[in-house]
């Protein structure tokens, strides 16, 4: 469905107002987070794409004005809505960049009844993406360059959350994922084994391991857990022996203390002669017990991550928001206690030692200051199409390196602060004097 | 899309191997929360609608199959796959009940293959729609008979997410939503009023609310908060005074002290003689931050929530398993440490004082308890179309009269734990040994 009763009602609510007083002024939304998570010492932009296909098809549907006309609205909004169509601009911060507090995500100029209509999903869109992706490369981060595979599809909030998370885990570095779908949309490579119902559906595990070494001779790793781990990886080594497989082999721990059982399985494998075969770990891991196993130099080959990642568990939601700064030519802000927004279009750069925010047409504050929005949508139309998840990985990365260590460690991270220009400080002093003269106004002009 | 790539790899797998060795017997699967999260007393069972509606139809598509080939799966079971469909059996606890851990949230009966392919969608579903709702139900226990409005769709994990706030807080007793599409599907009443941009596009806030009221007479509900909060407060009386507005009429507090701000502004609008405004607070609110402003009395007549709820953000994640418990006429279980199943398809009663967990085919264990899993789909056709929202939300609310006070209290909850009947218990013994047997065989029979 194109979308137009995707939205909060208040977009609606709005939108009318401005259609029917011919409000058709130039708006500039920003979307930023207000306040980093504080588990949280970067964030990873994400969703863009997603945003940009939905302000490419925004329209109401006859079904959706009819749903209107019933709760209410008039027919002169009902007429106004049915030709609206988003023929704005937006910047935006590339997906896969390192983000910041206060740093705009992405900003819309358009119509403001048109900016307003596509408020909600384009938080919605950038909350859910930037989220899991973000969360994903903690998990980067602790494997210290071990496999990562995406389980998160049966814990995701939805199929939808669970695409993302396999979208957002590959973008940041992920080996694959389960998700299928996920994995055909995004052309990611995709990974599974079985499951403990598998190895109950035989009369024993042995049998059980023979049969699927036989059916998939190129994905062969057992999961050893079910009834006993090590006499489970017992059983894998004897019919790794009695069959051969010529693909991949090896063997999946899911519970129980994956270090020591990590390290018997290897000398078990080893002393086989299997050295080819690979350990692979899974059970409700979060970023901090991957990191540990990897510290503790356990011989786990690859990590399968589902549960803590699929939903951000430690930090399931951001501050995003997606404020007015600028209408008809004129900077604007919100004055709201701790909410404080600051005015105008925004460039945010990345410098060699710091983050600079200021207003869009400024010059870059030095010359190593790389601006992170650009132009990504002009007329409602995109001016191209998204770039595959490799090169968002390759931003990824880089920024990454880039990014102060205090900022990337796992445990009680630092927020960076982008600078402020003079010229954003001294526009800001300018509005909030022009917003408190509107609040104290009577209205009498 | 019908949905058969809508799944994680191992369910192709094993599905692949159960097909090819004609491993058609029939198997029950349960799907339960294993352990309850710690801040949960207990959940509200839900989710079966959407469930349902996928095993309905259920199968793959040609494209999906051309992918299926591509990733290396034989050209048989690409085959065995174009023909699948589910056939199978399900019995449910109908939604909207309260459920606790271990308790079977849907049993799913079908050959091997058929209950394999769908575990992904189920568990992602019933965790999806079971996580939201129960956290909604807490804001409800909170809220102690006042207002309730879901706002949630900006913050939650996807547009999906998003319908499943909105249709969980309405089914636990929220009066409205602000999302409009999912108001539109489910029928639910729908809420908004504006945003601080509506605020700072006019010249000063009066004029704003001059002209929200004009435009919107029956839903004048004013944001008081842009520029400072009793200045709002004393332009929505002189707005309200001016123009009359002939339907429902309010100020809507979105930041700072809550009870404070709320007690100043009562007292404005009644000296103003606007006893009928109504006061709405929203800003981040948690059920615990409700509570307070109930137990102090603060003059809130509707909380708006979003962030917290449209996440669960306290509880994001359930540990909700899908486990085999019965094959070819055979009890089966799992051993893995910590992570135990008990076997057979099972049934749950509630009772006065205690709920009961046994086999399906026990008798009650006394005249008042009451069954929770009911026949829900034969034959792969669902036995009735899903109740109505309200018929859900009776459920619940007999069921939460009915739960013990230490289970709903919002801080440090007890668990309940279900009562296991004698054949129940007995049928595990047996199980485990025979799990044992398997677990120490080398296949050699």
């Amino acid at each position: 469905m194109p979308g137009g009763l995707r939205t909060d009602l208040y977009e609606l609510n709005m939108a009318a107002s401005y259609l029917r007083r011919g409000m058709d002024g130039s708006a500039t939304f920003s979307l930023y987070v207000r306040d980093m998570p504080k588990q949280r010492g970067f964030l990873v932009a994400a969703g863009l794409d997603d945003c940009l296909r939905f302000l490419e098809t925004f329209s109401f549907e006859e079904d959706d004005l009819a749903y209107l006309r019933r709760i209410g609205f008039e027919q002169r909004a009902v007429e106004d809505f049915a030709k609206a169509r988003f023929t704005g601009e937006v910047w935006a911060v590339p997906e896969g960049r390192i983000v910041h507090a206060k740093e705009p995500i992405l900003e819309v100029t358009a119509p403001i009844a048109e900016a307003q209509l596509v408020e909600t999903v384009l938080l919605n869109q950038v909350t859910l993406h930037t989220t899991l992706t973000s969360k994903a490369a903690r998990y980067i981060i602790a494997a210290e360059g071990r496999d990562l595979v995406d389980f998160a599809f049966r814990r995701a909030h939805g199929v939808e959350a669970a695409r993302a998370a396999a979208r957002g885990s590959a973008l940041v570095g992920f080996r694959a994922t389960s998700n299928v779908e996920a994995a055909h949309e995004f052309r990611l490579a995709v990974s599974g084994t079985m499951a403990h119902s598998f190895i109950s559906a035989f009369e024993d595990e042995r049998e059980a391991f023979r049969a699927f070494a036989e059916d998939h001779p190129n994905r062969t790793t057992f999961l050893v857990d079910t009834y006993d781990t090590l006499t489970g990886v017992r059983n894998a080594i004897d019919v790794i022996e009695e069959l051969d497989p010529p693909g991949e082999i090896g063997v999946r721990l899911d519970s129980g203390d994956l270090d020591r059982l990590s390290r018997e399985a290897r000398r078990m494998l080893d002393h086989a002669g299997l050295g080819r075969a690979k350990i692979f770990a899974s059970g409700g891991l979060d970023e901090h017990e991957v990191a540990e196993l990897v510290r503790a130099d356990a011989p786990v080959d690859a990590f399968g991550v589902g549960t803590q990642l699929g939903v951000s568990a430690d930090a399931p939601y951001i501050d995003a928001v997606y404020k007015l700064v600028e209408f008809g030519g004129r900077p604007v802000l919100k004055l709201s206690p701790a909410k404080a927004s600051a005015p105008g279009r925004k460039q945010a750069w990345r410098g060699p030692s710091e983050d600079v925010l200021g207003l869009r047409d400024e010059a870059a504050p030095g010359p190593n200051h790389e601006p992170l929005l650009e132009p990504v949508m002009r007329a409602g139309r995109r001016l191209a199409p998204a770039p595959p998840i490799e090169e968002m990985r390759g931003r990824f990365e880089r920024d990454l390196k880039a990014l102060p260590i205090k900022a990337s460690r796992l445990n009680h991270p630092e927020h960076v602060v982008a600078h402020t220009t003079a010229a954003l400080a001294e526009l800001t002093v300018e509005a909030t004097e022009e917003a408190r003269r509107q609040g104290r106004s009577n209205g009498g002009r």
